[in-house]
């Protein structure tokens, strides 16, 4: 059946939560907090000055702002304006950052104070590009645009149109070129709605710190439920432990999304400050990739709420869920799909049934549509509404996921593959061990061997001797390390993924 | 912009649940009670018999059975199958199921073990009329239909796509021809995270009481949030205040939805019984009509978290909810719409602004897209996407909607519009008033005069020129009724809705 329905248009969420709750505080930062009435005052005024730099509906806007309210308020207002948003990974070079703006053809760069620099770097080399620096006045609290002034007749838009688009991310780069993934308003408020079935909504208490860069979709769709279910966020321009413990402690978090390194991190910290997490904090989502189950078992024993989620940024972030009621009995998965997402694994085309590993494919209203002007890449990516991730896991008997690896991470050795994440798990079981990266290297007679390299804790003195040794009780043959390396620090993305094809630089 | 969407499809709800949580308790009556995985069973069990009846996509099934588990294991079996369920209201008289299973063609009639008899009655004037009688085989704990062998290859739908039809439910007759309303599994998806948005949604403890008939969407909604949140639900066949009462004190109800009349039979139980509500009731859903305020504040000085709400056939339940922390503070009022739901006033084809009355039109993707075959009904009550309830209100200035009346019932007497409702509540805010309706008469002065019906509480013996004489204080002249009259009980539908316009057969 190939019926179509007419788009769904809702009102805009942000205006809507102004409306249903004006004073309630929508968001705090360590030096300013705003109701949403406020908050959307802010949006609304913000819009009118980037209507007048000629944004409009369709116009695509990149944006090169640390996380902050500057890039907050310019979210909401380019969805104002029916423009799409561009996140530019601030970590880019420039050239990387030049490719991707003509790549997507943005019309205009906005920057804020920490990027003005950049900035005029990029519009020396594409002096079309429209131009404007982002500032928060900290005496009138005020977000604006610099020497630019209102169009108080700009044409904002009312509703949210769920099909349009609202932001083109570009992946990540852990594997390939970058590819720019659609994110439609019906993504964003999928995947809002199917994690609060599955994690609960609690109107009135809930608030979620947002440590994760706002240029990913970790970051970018906390925005989202922000405002869809009218709670407080609170954002940081950076991660650091201690402020978020110290968060977590006093200003009633009650969920907060982070990646393993993280949360690790704040462990630490909590320790060293002798403290711990109040009952307020229900929910410490983990994301970002296979988590190690000595950091799962140390939450365990500590009470610490973690809630493992599998997701990317083709799903608009989570689309796998680890309920907290099954967070013992089934430690180091990923959980179960979200209500809107449905879950298959497949080989060499073929669906496999559970214990079987393969790629996992979703399918659902969260899920993206494509790439932006790459048909070959989407065609590749996605059939008949499903698509192959290219992250390889399996199903247990009851349906839970457990991601084994990246599908482009994968070491074929003598014809067999090679999960870097199984043999960093292992490394990582070892309590001298504080971080692990696996990855390939080419051999003469296997096509390729693992190689491992290992941050130890501080103080450790075990030798990578005895580190091959213990790994050689615990792995196959064909799966131990040909070397395992000690290192200072492993190469990782902004967003705290290890980025495994970096790895063979640190040689 | 006029562009479309392909349909959107999502998991069988139940099913999911059932994948979920499996042992999780899904439904309880005062007899059995099931887990989700045995409720799935049950129904795809049913589905493969309805199937050898010749139910199948598309299909309209008629059901004509009390709340119970034969009602809400169909509901999910002709989800299964894809058929469209028309659930017949019992209390019709045989003329009038006759005449509605003809207009809405239906194929089949299920019926149980309540209504074999007019089922009988009805085949006989629709021999063409499939027949199959839903049974509760007590030893098995199964639903079952009788003497219908189970189809295994029936073609069972493993998802439900959002646009589909789930059922056609004719509007309650409380004014003109009946209608049947579309019912789309999308309006119900909407309507169950429209207030989860709003209410909060605690996955793990949330428990629905649900004593609404489920031939009303006031029900049926329910059973679809029951299996969208996965949440336990606990069904009982008829409105009893005392086992009502000691199901919520005893059994961890969160929730409950009920009509005022059945709220002032519970209070008045529960101070007989001498008790109170525990902490875990959350949400007292009143809805049904506007409510006395004298009830309201009485929910308040008890502390009973009374959320009212408006809604109708046509928005698949509840779109306008006050949410609790409003609910001193907006004492009277239906609150504002939920999140994907739009409101506004219109008078004589204008938006009309604050304090201002007009009749109550909504938007929204949880808002019926019309009348099955009315194409004429259809186009008079929606334009542009807006649906014209026929209810009188008003916004304040702080959007807050205000439901003055039905806009059938509106009584004009000499050129003034007079609101039943107003005078209504007026004689119920006297404490020897129990129930108060309100229609208008033929006047050869004025075209209408307003006329009252009033039960008093028991042992009162105020007359009825006495209340006259309280009236007549507080209304201003033309609304005063031209007589009061005191009767034993008032004419209302099955949800407990007062029918003004069956008011004058009591004299």
């Amino acid at each position: 059946m190939n019926k179509t329905e007419e788009t769904t248009n809702l009102p805009n969420w942000l205006q809507r939560s102004a409306d249903n709750t004006p004073q309630k505080i929508a968001i705090s930062t360590p030096e300013i907090e705003w109701t949403f009435a406020e908050f959307n005052q802010q949006a609304i005024q913000l819009a009118q000055q980037l209507a007048t730099l000629g944004i409009q509906q369709g116009s695509r806007v990149a944006l090169l702002a640390s996380n902050g309210l500057p890039f907050v308020v310019c979210v909401h207002a380019l969805i104002r304006l029916g423009a799409i948003l561009v996140p530019l990974n601030v970590r880019l070079t420039l050239d990387e950052q030049l490719w991707l703006l003509q790549d997507v053809e943005a019309m205009a760069l906005l920057s804020d104070e920490h990027y003005a620099e950049r900035a005029t770097e990029i519009q020396q080399s594409l002096p079309t590009l429209a131009e404007g620096r982002l500032q928060l006045e900290r005496a009138t609290q005020q977000v604006s645009l610099l020497n630019v002034p209102h169009d108080p007749d700009a044409p904002l838009l009312d509703e949210i149109e769920l099909e349009a688009t609202q932001a083109i991310m570009y992946t990540s780069g852990t594997t390939g070129t970058p590819k720019g993934v659609i994110i439609t308003y019906k993504m964003q408020w999928w995947n809002a709605v199917g994690s609060a079935l599955n994690l609960g909504h609690q109107a009135d208490t809930d608030c979620w710190l947002l440590c994760m860069p706002l240029f990913h979709i970790g970051g970018l769709s906390i925005l989202m439920k922000n405002v869809i279910y009218g709670i407080r966020i609170i954002v940081y321009e950076k991660f650091d432990a201690r402020l978020i413990n110290q968060a977590i402690r006093e200003q009633g978090v009650s969920i907060i999304s982070v990646v393993a390194i993280m949360l690790q991190r704040m462990l630490a910290e909590l320790d060293a400050s002798q403290q711990r997490y109040p009952a307020t904090l229900r929910c410490v989502l983990l994301g970002g990739g296979p988590a190690p189950r000595p950091l799962l078992e140390d939450c365990a024993s500590r009470n610490v709420p973690v809630v493992q989620t599998y997701g990317l940024t083709e799903s608009c972030s989570q689309a796998v869920t680890l309920s907290p009621a099954d967070a013992l009995r089934k430690l180091g998965s990923a959980g179960r799909p979200l209500l809107p997402v449905q879950l298959r694994i497949m080989d060499e085309g073929v669906v496999v049934g559970p214990t079987q590993p393969g790629v996992i494919c979703l399918k659902g209203p969260s899920i993206t549509t494509g790439y932006d002007h790459r048909p070959d890449a989407t065609a590749a990516t996605i059939q008949d509404g499903w698509l192959a991730t290219g992250d390889v896991g399996y199903l247990d008997n009851e349906g839970y996921l457990y991601v084994l690896d990246r599908r482009n991470d994968l070491i074929i050795s003598g014809g067999e593959n090679i999960y870097p994440a199984e043999i960093e798990a292992t490394l990582l079981a070892h309590i001298e061990v504080e971080e692990a990266g696996v990855c390939g290297q080419p051999d003469a007679k296997w096509g390729q061997v693992p190689i491992a390299f290992v941050c130890l804790r501080p103080g450790s003195q075990i030798t990578s001797t005895e580190l091959l040794a213990y790994a050689a009780q615990r792995l196959a043959r064909y799966k131990l390390p040909r070397a395992i390396h000690l290192v200072q620090q492993l190469p990782r993305n902004s967003s705290g993924k290890l980025l495994r094809r970096e790895l063979p630089k640190l040689l």
